[in-house]
């Protein structure tokens, strides 16, 4: 008798080995938006990588569309440069040659019938003449009023149909619309091409390493867990700030602002791998079952108008350069209430976190580039020092570092040097950067990778789409009411009334 | 109403504030043993450290006890030397000045009743004319033997008793008798001459930064508390490791052992503050308490020769140097069984420990000189990963390094960047040295101070010394019928008993 029975019945898991990288199948990817700025400096590069990794079979195709008028050479002369300069791995000719060899550019406008049936063309020819099997992925990396008409056209030329010899599967990229009846609209024009399994939502924030060492963190050791929840935890602070401004990106930003940006998608992904049950596996489902929960037990405060924050960057100094307030940028409207900063109290309510509030903050312009998760400890039930010596103490806390210099700091309270008893906050860190010599993936490595694997335990549902539309819908329209955000100054943390809404709870945001 | 009776109501609490380091009272020390090595290499030195940090009063005498004829100029001639060379803060010539003033020379044998009274007659001048107070220490750096005769001269020159102005205090290093019966002895004789609270053991482990620091970190922190018991430690190990031979003390050496010579001692203590319940304040009989009640609770496994551990190390070579072997070296009888590494299982019976091993080893001439607590977690209750991913997966440890390189070590698993789910272990650190830019004193600089302040919580009580004997004498009577010793490489961690018996738990030791 082989044991091989035995394992087939239980197919909730995959007993391969996990610590070897999945190879890819045949498969070809297309790409909408190939001449567009996340193509060049993130997918182009990430698909060089895999390839240069291993991870990509020899049959791998990628094909371009765009509007502009080049050969498949110049296509792969893009590329070319694109790899060079953005790649992560050293280039190297004989990856290249494999890659090349299984480029194809078709010209054309999203409105044009001619062009998608020269695509299913292509498409076709590779499957017969480079052997991707008739398995390919639509890459739309393009803006979501473009969504409709390009998923018309994949259906129309037959391109998103299931053959019988292969998958057809689409990659979307955030924003998953602009609150939750948007969401639920794009979600529709989606479902009517794609079923719901072969709709891939890229978050690329979850494709981080430090992100998903948040689940080893907590679930491959003892020492973090036991911790984990309202008996020792005071609260949570999930930051990510940028120190730059909108750029160029006033088209898409006004109208959106810091909170539809990042923390419906980044943050409240991070606040659910933060706050979820240990899952049954690893498996997609499982995974993205614990994080809806989370996402499902979310609640506002009451009151919005105290317990959120919202704000928009003057113009002012920042790093010995003046730069220009939000209003003052090019294509921003005088009057513009879009936020570039948002902070906002949720709680979890659940057993575990009941009563423990996590702060949500995002913007632009502030002290530094960072983003973090702080799990801040309540403070020793009890001191037998003298109360003097401990006042000044600060509380424990557990810091994942997300970017930049991933890691992990932990501060805790030791003895200062000398006869008397003194104790004082010290950090002690693990870097990633440091504990291994292994090349760290770029997000976009393991996310195309997972979309050609089938594999999404990284690709949010839109169930967790919506989910969190809906913490986020009443926010927005409480601001929308509530007239214009506070200003802030550039290189500061914020507007005044983030420091108000945590010290209302006697609180006060980290200075990371 | 003033508030002063409210503080004075709560005797228990001392309510200054213990940052703020306490200067002594005027006072003068005698040390006997003032020509031996420790006086010369901490003894002095620590005492110059404390005057040039401020800690001494101007009115502090240093009276050296010997045989040597040297005059007071010639004594501060050898105190000099000794400073420049072994002294942690920078010479600085008005503190020597205002130091040297108070220095004494009294020649003599301990039998000599002359000396003694010239002795008494000194301490009486510096009472009058330096105002030392009446208040006098008698630091005994000298071989237990000659402590009967000491104390007996103490005691007819009239140095011991108590004066109506001051205070008299004995301290006596390490070892405290080499069994119960002889610790009890050794007690007896020293309590004929001066009463308990007057009595201060030195025990130097007890004043290094770390070990306080035990007590900073448990007690201070959140973080760490809640996972300090059964529930998630798996074993406890505690390594005393040199990497050096037993030098030129085989006089002192031979017929006491690794075991006696640091186990009962250091290690204990170790053990006890690492396991012993907060205390109800950091006052000394708050914290003797705690300790005393984890000693009383220490058990000895039935079968001693499953699970103590000791060896001889053998001739061989040593980091490019070839070595002698211990019953080679210089004194010590050929047929010794002196064990120059020692290893035993205990068990500490209470409700925080019950089911957790604390193992202890000591050694001369093991991989590097290192002393720390290691405090191993259990392996996490479940893993969601498949099983082929944490298979080589360590357990989280928490590391305290009490030597060298000062500082808290956690172990845990993240994940290895890449696009597979690999949890590989990886250390943070917190290293004293980096995070403190204060000069740490040297151990015998707090002790020193504390017998002069009269507080003495780092000192052990007779109580714990008689305790540890009574864990320990099991183990020596049990060696003391099973023959030789085992042998073990210069350079290596100790015999193959040592290993044996922590895989019959099925644990191994770390490598530290």
């Amino acid at each position: 008798m082989s044991s091989a029975p035995t394992t087939a019945a239980n197919p909730l898991r995959d007993r391969r080995d996990r610590r070897l990288p999945r190879i890819a199948g045949p498969a070809g990817l297309v790409i909408f938006g190939i001449t567009g700025d996340l193509a060049k400096r993130k997918l182009m590069p990430a698909i060089y990588d895999l390839a240069n990794r291993g991870l990509l079979p020899p049959s791998f195709a990628l094909t371009g569309f765009g509007r502009r008028k080049w050969s498949t050479a110049e296509f792969a002369e893009v590329v070319h440069d694109a790899v060079r300069e953005h790649a992560r791995t050293p280039f190297n000719e004989r990856t290249w040659d494999q890659l090349v060899s299984g480029f194809r550019f078709v010209q054309g406008e999203f409105g044009d019938d001619d062009a998608f049936d020269r695509l299913a063309q292509t498409v076709q020819t590779l499957d017969e003449q480079r052997g991707t099997g008739g398995n390919h992925a639509f890459y739309l990396s393009v803006p979501p009023d473009a969504f409709p008409v390009v998923l018309r056209q994949l259906a129309r030329s037959g391109l998103s149909g299931r053959s019988a010899e292969g998958w057809r599967r689409v990659v979307i990229e955030k924003p998953f619309g602009h609150d939750l009846a948007s969401a639920q609209e794009l979600d529709r024009v989606v479902s009517e091409v794609f079923p719901p399994d072969s709709v891939f939502r890229i978050d690329h924030y979850l494709g981080k390493e430090t992100v998903q060492n948040i689940l080893a963190l907590r679930f491959a050791n003892q020492f973090f867990e036991p911790v984990w929840n309202a008996h020792y935890v005071d609260h949570v602070q999930i930051t990510m700030a940028e120190d730059i401004g909108i750029g160029t990106r006033a088209g898409y930003y006004d109208g959106i602002g810091a909170a539809r940006d990042v923390i419906q998608n980044h943050l409240l992904q991070l606040l659910a791998l933060t706050a979820m049950e240990e899952p049954v596996s690893f498996d997609s489902d499982a995974l993205r079952a614990e994080k809806e929960k989370i996402l499902a037990a979310v609640t506002l405060p009451e009151d919005l108008s105290l317990h959120t924050a919202r704000g928009q960057y003057a113009a002012g100094w920042q790093g010995g350069v003046q730069v220009r307030g939000y209003l003052e940028e090019d294509g921003i409207p005088a009057d513009s209430n879009t936020e570039t900063y948002a902070a906002m109290r949720l709680d979890v309510d659940t057993r575990r976190w009941a009563g423990v509030p996590f702060y949500l903050r995002a913007g632009k312009r502030l002290g530094r580039r960072v983003t973090e998760i702080a799990v801040v400890f309540k403070r020793a039930p009890h001191l037998p020092f003298d109360l003097t010596d401990t006042r000044e103490l600060g509380q424990n806390a557990l810091v994942i570092r997300v970017q930049p210099d991933e890691g992990v700091t932990i501060r805790f309270g030791a003895k200062v040097p000398g006869t008397a008893m003194e104790v004082r906050d010290v950090t002690m860190d693990f870097g990633y950067g440091h504990a291994f010599t292994e090349n760290s993936p770029e997000a976009y490595e393991r996310l195309i990778l997972d979309v050609l694997l089938g594999d999404p335990p990284l690709f949010p549902r839109q169930k967790e789409v919506e989910l969190s539309w809906q913490i986020l819908d009443p926010v927005m329209e409480a601001w929308a009411r509530s007239g214009r955000p506070e200003t802030y100054m550039p290189g500061s943390w914020g507007p005044p009334g983030s420091n108000d809404m945590l010290a209302l709870d006697g609180r006060a945001w980290r200075r990371p």
